[in-house]
């Protein structure tokens, strides 16, 4: 199948069936395409063009339309339509992506939507889980689920079984409680059907079930389900009663994400941005970084400027200056990627000290090697004096050494005190070992050619 | 759920058990973990204890092990299996569990291993999947599914899909085909139990159903899969057979991997490594990237050395190299890095020349600021002459706008070559931007100093 296109024709063409208000046309159109499909191209049209086709096709395609939009996009959405338009998307869906759809909402708002909800018990879903934090597995779950009583034999299983069933989307596992919605295991399906309808649940469960605390943060909910390569996993609360499930799409967002924030704050981007947002946001997001980056360019300037001395007699020294700071960057950024990315994979354990000798030794090699090189380019190729070849030669080697171990331990600290590592990489890390690549060169210098 | 946690102390309890050949205890102590867990603890032993290990418990739940493990371990356990004991894990696997496997064999041992396979159905479809390419669908695809004839009335169809569906591990979808193999529709569960059973399923099968070709890249598919939000999808052949089928655990470990391949890339890192790999290892996927930064940096010194008489003149130049340097890297990085996350999600569409423009525009609000500050910097702090510090900020501005330019031009452009824009990332746009930023630098100071 090829991946779907949407050509600058087809947006054209829906802009003139808006215009033309030719509902018909529109809706056959629109009809015959996914709601991942129709969001793709409600991103391209004007605000009022996207309300205009939500309002047009059924509640029961454009809830799912909603769900995969944009948060931006969305809310401006949601901002002209009423109460009770919203209300009507709410109904068709999950209570998940019910309530990621609200959750950005005004309070008053919110209620008021809720307050349309004909369904009480959908109402009242929606409602618990709009107290859970977005990034913990209760703002991940969904309360449609299929359960059973442990108590209760097969046929009245599978005949209240069939009803749960209707307002569950894909039904992955049975899960089974006591009396007191206590998760006591899982039934399979197979089981369900071979078995005597007489059989009770109590015998025939399976008793091992992978779970997950409604305050488990949605990375360790990704790391479980991926590690386990579950397709659901139930959520329970303090004390252990079945509350809901989280299923293996919501965590492909949760992964996809993660690697996109990280990738982002390593590149130096604050925000969550995207190509096509507005000069405006990607400035913000990327001006901060920019900032850090300039008043460490400013250090290494009074650095520089501190060592008049070696400017007048040791004019040479500064033509290395972009050679140190450029390896001392790059050193510095592999290392902390290295890291970053093994914490995340949960694969960082053991002695920090054995790491950082690792980071000392690999320091070493690499930093030898390109010492090495550079010794020969600056004396053949810059006519160096001897003292000044050594003199750039040994800076690289402490350089990369130090970039090395910084990049490692940064990370690792920032993860043991409940820091998100991945702020460490970077602008962050190239900074720092800039102006303290610059300095350990002059520092050296100093000491070597003695000015 | 807590995740699981190896203790120092239970990888020690293991190795004495099997230096104490204790397979009672060790049996019983492995018997309650899940296989993931223990490929960990494998991980983290002697090979010859894996080994020991993948001997002792059933193949039923090593098999799993096996492909937890990673490439290059399990390689070295396989070497010590002999093809018959590789045979015993394979018959337990999903036959793309097995293909993974015995991939990296000689072709000599593939050959001996399949041998022993005694379900000839089974070596045969191994043997197909074997000549798929790994980064492929039908790399990724097994051959386990559930297919009914459309001709087939819906008694047949519950009768072949118990006999099937004792092969398959998770049953997604029921994919409907005609005599040739060629993929019709699917079936719903649901609807294969409600209706009655001398109806056809040529009369109540969906038509419509997402697939993807053999042919067709692992990227496509992860991105076809999770952006419909699809659990497993069929693949088929050029001539719309049906052939395999992919699930979604298969393409959340293609998302990681592409995630962190990216971040690896951006990080200057050029093979897959992680951070408990060998200093060896670890040497050769980071050094490469080393010496290009070297090379930009020997570069950056001919650049400065062949302004002689510039750094005579006006020997404060040269203090704000670093400052011009950094902020071109860090701005070539941001903006490439935003290019190619829009270019692997698909959200980059529309003209490039619109795109350089809106660079060009970000440059100059970002350079613009970045330059204000530096001005009164160098004017207030570094007591700079007038027109050096003019200089400086020209040459920011400059510089910014060329990186961000550069930085979003060059991933585009290979993208539409077919190449990896990720390689465009990371040390590689710092260092061309670093050397051109100094030759800008100069070039400016030039005009405007006149030496």
């Amino acid at each position: 199948m090829a991946s779907f296109k949407i050509s600058d024709e087809l947006i054209g063409r829906i802009e003139t069936l808006i215009e033309e208000k030719n509902n018909h046309e529109l809706t056959q159109l629109l009809g015959d395409l996914h709601y991942a499909d129709i969001a793709e191209i409600i991103h391209e049209l004007a605000i009022k063009d996207g309300v205009y086709i939500i309002r047009l096709i059924d509640a029961e395609k454009t809830s799912d339309v909603l769900t995969e939009l944009d948060d931006d996009y969305r809310d401006k959405i949601l901002e002209n339509l009423s109460a009770k338009e919203i209300a009507d998307e709410l109904i068709e869906l999950d209570t998940d992506d019910a309530v990621d759809i609200i959750s950005e909402l005004s309070e008053e708002r919110k209620t008021e939507v809720i307050s349309y909800i004909e369904d009480v018990e959908h109402a009242k879903d929606i409602v618990e889980l709009l107290r859970y934090d977005d990034n913990t597995a209760g703002g991940l779950m969904a309360k449609e689920l299929v359960k059973v009583n442990e108590n209760w034999n097969v046929l009245k299983c599978v005949k209240e079984m069939r009803e749960q069933a209707a307002y569950v989307t894909r039904v992955h596992s049975i899960y089974v409680v006591d009396d007191h919605d206590v998760l006591k295991g899982r039934l399979s399906l197979k089981d369900l059907l071979t078995t005597s309808t007489r059989s009770e649940v109590k015998d025939i469960y399976i008793p091992k079930v992978d779970y997950v605390y409604v305050t488990d943060t949605a990375e360790e909910v990704a790391h479980i389900m991926s590690k386990y390569d579950l397709e659901a996993i139930p959520v329970v609360d303090e004390m252990k009663r079945l509350v809901g499930r989280i299923t293996i799409d919501d965590i492909v967002d949760v992964i996809k994400e993660g690697a996109e924030k990280d990738y982002q704050l390593a590149a130096g981007i604050t925000n969550d941005v995207e190509a096509d947002d507005s000069v405006w946001k990607l400035t913000l997001a990327r001006l901060p970084w920019l900032l850090i980056g300039m008043f460490g360019g400013l250090g290494a300037a009074s650095i520089i400027n501190g060592f008049q001395d070696a400017m007048n007699k040791y004019p040479i020294l500064l033509i290395f200056i972009p050679l140190i700071q450029a390896t001392a960057g790059n050193v510095g950024v592999q290392s902390s990627a290295i890291v970053v990315q093994g914490l995340a994979n949960n694969t960082i354990d053991g002695a920090i000290i054995k790491r950082l000798l690792k980071e000392f030794l690999l320091g070493l090699i690499n930093g030898g090697t390109i010492a090495g090189i550079v010794i020969l380019v600056s004396h053949f190729a810059f006519q160096a004096e001897y003292l000044v070849s050594i003199t750039v030669a040994i800076a690289l080697v402490t350089v990369i050494v130090n970039a090395a171990v910084i990049g490692t331990f940064i990370p690792i600290l920032l993860h043991k005190r409940g820091i998100d590592p991945a702020v460490a990489t970077g602008p962050f890390i190239t900074t720092s070992n800039d102006v303290l690549g610059i300095l350990i060169y002059f520092f050296i210098a100093k000491n070597i050619l003695g000015f």
